[in-house]
C-alpha cells in the first residue's frame, strides 16, 4: 500500500464510518452541535451506493417530518410527452395529490404522490395508480425505477424463453443492456454484432440478393437477421435491429434515424415480424432509442401482445 | 402538433433564441439590467449541446477576465491513482501552475494549467505537457476529452486495420463502444456476443474439450474465442473477453472480477496473446473496466506495443 493511502484511515473524533463497498476510501458522518456533517468520496459510482444504503433514511430521521406523503412512480415508453399529458389530464385534481413527469431518452417517468392521513393517502394512491395504468395500458412497462432490460429479463425467466440478438446499428448495445442484468445467462444465449454486410451474409445467412435488392436497412434484411440469429443459436426468440444512426449514411429515402426492428419466434406468420421506424436525435440518441424499441418488442411479445405495435405513439411525438 | 406544444414558441421580449438541435423546445438568452438570463430545456441531453455551442463563450464574454489561463488535459489508463500521484510528484511547483486529477472509472484525467502572460503561459504549458507525457509513457492514451474507443478508431483507420470482437462477460459493451464512434463501419466488422457456452462452441469454434478442461473463463478459451472471431469475420485483429462480472458465478480460484482478455493478429506467437486480470467493482464496474482494458489492448497492439502489458499497474491500485 502506498504511503499516500494512509490518510484514508484518518477520521475526525466522533465520526461514524460509512463503508464504501466499491473502493477503499470510506465516508463518515458526524453529529455536530450546528447540524450534521456527511463526508463521502468524490467518485459518483462509489458515493451513490453509500448514500442509498442507509444514509438517506439517517438524514431524513434528522430532518423531522410532518403528515404522511406516499408516492409511486411508473416507467412509460412508446408515447409522446404530449400524448401522455393528454391521457393523464384531470387524473389528479384534489389538494395534496401530485403528478410529476420526468422526460428522458428513452423513457418518461411519471410519479404520483398523495399527502394526507397515512391510510387514506395509501388508498387514494392505489386508486390513482390503477386509473393511470388503465389509461395508459401497455405503455406502462414498469413500476418503480425498474428499467426495460430488467422487465424483459423477468418475463423471459418466468416464461422459460431464451433470447438471441442480431445487431447492426446498435453495435452491441442491446446485448450489453440485456447482460447488464445479473443472471441474464439464464435466458440470453448471445448474439451477433453484424456491422459489416459480410458478417450479415457469412454468419447470419442473410442472402446477398436481399442486401442488393432492399439494402442493409430494410424489413427484408432485418427479418433474415432475426431468423438467422435464431437458427444460429437455437434461441426461442431472435431479435434484430438494423438502421442508420448517423451522422452520415442517410439518404432521401432512408434518412438518418431510419431503424428497422424484426423479431422471429414460433407462431408468427413466416416466423417473423418486422417494422421500420423514423427515430431522431444524434448518433447516441438514435441508438439508445432503437435499443429501447427493440427491447419493448421482446417485452410485448412475451406478454402475448403484438410486438410490432410498440412505440407507434412515438412517431407523432411533439418534442425530441 | 398538439396545442400544448404552442407554448414552446412563446418568448420574452428581447430574447435571443438558442437553437436546440436535438428537440423542438428552444432556449433563449436575454441581457437584462441586473445581469443576464439564460433559459434552457431541462433534458440534459438537449441542454448540453446548446450550452457548449456558443453559450459558454458568450457567458465568459459577459464575465470579463484577467490575465491568461491556459490548460491541457490528458486521459490516463492503466495506472493506480497512487502510482500516478507519485509519478507526477513535483511536476508543477511554481506559482500559477496547476495540476488537477479527476478519477473516474475507468479513466483518470489529469489537467495541467498555467496562469500568466499569454505567450509565456503557453510555452510553459507545452514544457509541462512534454514532461508529463515522458513520465507516464503509454499510460497516456489521449489528450483532451477523447475517449479510448475514439483513439482505437483513429489508429485502426490510419493503419487500415479491421477489428472484430468476441465478448462474453461484457455482453456487447465493447461492440457498443467501438460503434459509438461515427464511421466505425470502416474498420469494425462486427462481433459475437458469446454468452452461452453453446454459442462459443457452435459459432466461434471453441473446442468443447477446452471449455471442459480450463473453463469458459480461461486464457485457453479466450484465445480460441479471439482466433475464432478472426476466422469467422476475416478481420485483421480479433479481440476476446471472457470473465465473471458477478455478483454470482465466482469461485475461490476464479473470484468475481476475474477477466481474461485475448488478442489474435498476424505476427503473434501462435497467432494470439492472452492474460488474466483480477478486476473490481460491481457488475457494471467490472464490465466497464474489462471493456477499457480490452480496448487498450487494441490501442497498444496498433501502436506496436505489447498488448498484454496493458493495465498491469491497475493490479496494485490503492483504491477502487
Amino acid at each position: 500500500m502506498p504511503d499516500n493511502n494512509l490518510k484514508q484511515a484518518r477520521l475526525p473524533q466522533g465520526a461514524e464510518v460509512i463503508e464504501n463497498p466499491l473502493g477503499t476510501a470510506p465516508g463518515y458522518r458526524l453529529d455536530l452541535p450546528q447540524g450534521v456533517a456527511v463526508v463521502l468520496p468524490g467518485v459518483p459510482r462509489e458515493m451513490r451506493p453509500m448514500l442509498d444504503d442507509g444514509l438517506i433514511p439517517w438524514l431524513a430521521s434528522r430532518c423531522g417530518g410532518e403528515g404522511s406523503r406516499v408516492a409511486r412512480s411508473f416507467q412509460i415508453f412508446g408515447m409522446s410527452e404530449s400524448a401522455l399529458d393528454a391521457a393523464l389530464a384531470g387524473l389528479t385534481e384534489a389538494e395534496g395529490e401530485g403528478l410529476a413527469f420526468r422526460a428522458g431518452v428513452p423513457n418518461i417517468s411519471v410519479r404520483l404522490s398523495v399527502t394526507g392521513g397515512e391510510q387514506e393517502a395509501a388508498e387514494r394512491l392505489d386508486q390513482l395508480a390503477a386509473e393511470l395504468k388503465s389509461r395508459l395500458g401497455a405503455a406502462v412497462y414498469a413500476e418503480g425505477e425498474t428499467d426495460m432490460e430488467t422487465v424483459v429479463g423477468e418475463l423471459a425467466r418466468s416464461k422459460g424463453v431464451t433470447l438471441a440478438t442480431a445487431e447492426s446499428c446498435t453495435g452491441g448495445l442491446i446485448g450489453q443492456r440485456v447482460t447488464a442484468v445479473a443472471g441474464s445467462s439464464d435466458y440470453y444465449m448471445g448474439g451477433l454484432v453484424a456491422y459489416s454486410d459480410d458478417v450479415k451474409k457469412k454468419v447470419l445467412g442473410v442472402e446477398g440478393s436481399t442486401l442488393a435488392m432492399f439494402g442493409a436497412v430494410s424489413e427484408e434484411t432485418a427479418t433474415e437477421m432475426a431468423l438467422g440469429v435464431r437458427r444460429l443459436t437455437g434461441s426461442d426468440v431472435g431479435l434484430a435491429v438494423t438502421g442508420i444512426a448517423g451522422p452520415t449514411g442517410g439518404s432521401e429515402e432512408k434518412p438518418v434515424g431510419t431503424v428497422v426492428v424484426a423479431l422471429a419466434a414460433d407462431g408468427l406468420d413466416d416466423g417473423a415480424v418486422s417494422r421500420s421506424y423514423r427515430l431522431w436525435g444524434d448518433r447516441e440518441g438514435v441508438r439508445l432509442l432503437a435499443s429501447q424499441v427493440a427491447l419493448d418488442w421482446v417485452r410485448r411479445h412475451l406478454l402475448g401482445l403484438k410486438a410490432d405495435q410498440s412505440a407507434l405513439g412515438l412517431r407523432g411525438r411533439g418534442r425530441a
